[in-house]
């Protein structure tokens, strides 16, 4: 499915993508079956040609004065993307963030199933979360071998952040999610995203004193 | 501080400020008083032309062949961004991850300060996390005004979000840092900002496959 067209992507187009999923898929819960350009890029908060732009990498799924099929869309959309199958995730970090993420009910629905959470704090190993029994990190190798893990969730302080990640590499993942106020450095092939929440805080700051500014 | 030519700073830009000042901040605590564009860009992976680019937006921080005073360069982005003051936030919905932001030090240490925590749950109403007693929703309003809050946060479940930014709306908030699963509307004068966990993992699952596809 995956077509060399999607290779090339652009960041901000599968920003969009993960929205227009999340809009679909609430609509679909909600009965609706098809849906034509204008309403979607309404529900998403994004213009209508913006929206058929985004939607013209999967090639044909609208068909003209009716709209696209919701379920089909989904499906296209997530297959461009890769996310039409299970990812096994471990987490690192068993701290109130970390505990949040294991119990996002969403992951799972959404296909990313963590199925192993790790801590180095002996007083955290052995300790049931959500279903998951706590383990010590050093045991990390085995269980991504053993369960299929490909991708890593680092829920650490930032200074514990480098060494957790060392650990994933070790272990053999492909990716790394992650959510410490830290950058790492991970061998090329190795995938990360960072999730931090201050560069929202601060494009919201930037906003808001852009936005009283221009009214004065 | 806040410049017409700062009013124009892109998105990717503010993402990548933001980056740079949780790096120089860290560098700051170990000590470090002038650093080049080339070490900083490693250290933020990103490239020096790209790190010199973006910092031309604040003007002449740097000395040729010297480099940029830390805490200069600290000073001038967070000036810049707006993010030089205190800003006082309110958080709805103290279920897992909402508690994980309340106990999140870096929040107050990085100028964002939750004084405000509420729930529509009877049995949470009245509870103390981390040393916030969770308050009744419909008493938003007040609270707003009486501790100056101008930032909402919301972390309810998805179908919750909406009525959530409803009150935060009322309330009078400027801008809202959106958790929750779900799109919400609200005046255009408020600002909102979303925090999407599945697109960074949508992204990292299509880097994987990408690059998969791309060795095989």
């Amino acid at each position: 499915m995956l077509s060399l067209k999607s290779e090339r992507i652009p960041r901000a187009t599968i920003r969009r993508l993960a929205v227009y999923v999340q809009v679909l898929e609430s609509m679909q819960r909600n009965g609706v079956e098809v849906i034509s350009s204008g309403p979607l890029a309404e529900a998403c908060d994004v213009n209508a040609s913006q929206v058929r732009k985004d939607l013209a990498y999967f090639g044909e799924f609208g068909v003209r004065g009716v709209g696209y099929n919701v379920a089909s869309l989904i499906a296209a959309i997530k297959a461009s993307l890769g996310v039409d199958r299970e990812w096994r995730a471990a987490l690192i970090g068993v701290g109130n963030l970390g505990r949040a993420l294991l119990h996002h009910a969403e992951f799972k629905a959404r296909g990313f199933n963590i199925v192993g959470a790790f801590d180095c704090d002996p007083f955290k190993i052995g300790e049931q979360v959500y279903g998951l029994e706590v383990t010590c990190t050093s045991d990390l190798k085995s269980a991504v071998d053993a369960k299929g893990i490909e991708i890593g969730i680092i829920t650490t302080p930032p200074e514990r952040a480098q060494r957790a990640a060392d650990h994933l590499v070790e272990a053999g993942v492909c990716g790394i999610l992650n959510f410490a106020g830290a950058r790492i450095h991970v061998p090329e092939k190795v995938v990360v995203e960072y999730v931090d929440f201050f560069h929202y805080l601060y494009a919201l700051a930037f906003s808001i004193t852009g936005s009283e500014h221009r009214s004065k």
